[in-house]
């Protein structure tokens, strides 16, 4: 099962590489990682998707929650929350399908970031699902080559 | 010295640990770090910018080029390329303050994710220079919770 847990942990070094380490001993594959500064400059936010057993990353879960570094750990699968990727693409491109990749872009509103000689690059936030989409509507032009940013997630509401 | 740092590697438990431990050891401050699937599924990208002694962040770079799950690396810092970062701010809301943050997150082009009772949630993609900005905007109306993807980075031009 994939479950996405969001950490506010102290900007300790360290952590990061704990988190990883403990996800691979209950065999959690990470599926995607973003870690960044917060509102303060002493607390990073890390919110991260893992793909494995149930049990197991609730074992991930309370072990992370015990560390001193991590002030507060959510579970975004069970609460209620906007999630947010970034993603771009270089996609190949030439004079003859110029005009359908410009309409792709104009739909998914992905704003076109550079420019190459038989390149265009596209820049694309939203959830999951539209990310893929665009990926998926792009791979029969060639992508030459990808960056994805991972999930970030708020919580809904005022909280 | 802040650098940028691009992985391709493949899609094995334990990466992220070793290059997180390893940038613990040469002391170098890991500032953020996106880690997300590329055009293929069993190869992910991860993009992280560290802080640090210049000859400690080469002695980081030269331990993961050695690793075999490690496909290519890049000193993004001496490259072209295109930065991007996406954002989501959690901001207090008023009658009397709309009218001012809906005219910030127009000139911004931040996008209006979620609405709570007395907070407004926006998204921001865009380099670092412009989500500064906008925190930086923001920060007198008071934010209440933020999450930052970190540095996401292709190349410019066509290869």
């Amino acid at each position: 099962m994939i479950r996405t847990l969001s950490a506010l942990c102290k900007n300790e070094p360290g952590v990061l590489g704990q988190m990883a380490l403990e996800c691979g001993k209950y065999n959690a594959n990470i599926l995607s990682l973003a870690a960044g500064e917060t509102e303060n400059p002493e607390i990073s936010r890390i919110v991260l998707c893992v793909d494995g057993d149930d049990a197991a990353i609730d074992e991930v879960e309370k072990y992370l929650e015990s560390l001193d570094a991590i002030i507060q750990i959510d579970d975004l699968s069970r609460k209620d929350f906007v999630d947010r990727e970034l993603v771009m693409v270089k996609v190949s491109m030439d004079r003859a399908n110029t005009g359908q990749l410009m309409q792709i872009f104009e739909v998914f509103r992905a704003n076109v970031v550079g420019m190459g000689q038989e390149t265009v690059t596209v820049e694309l936030s939203g959830d999951q699902e539209r990310v893929d989409g665009l990926i998926k509507i792009l791979a029969p032009y060639g992508i030459k080559s990808m960056c994805r940013s991972g999930m970030i997630a708020l919580k809904r509401g005022d909280e």
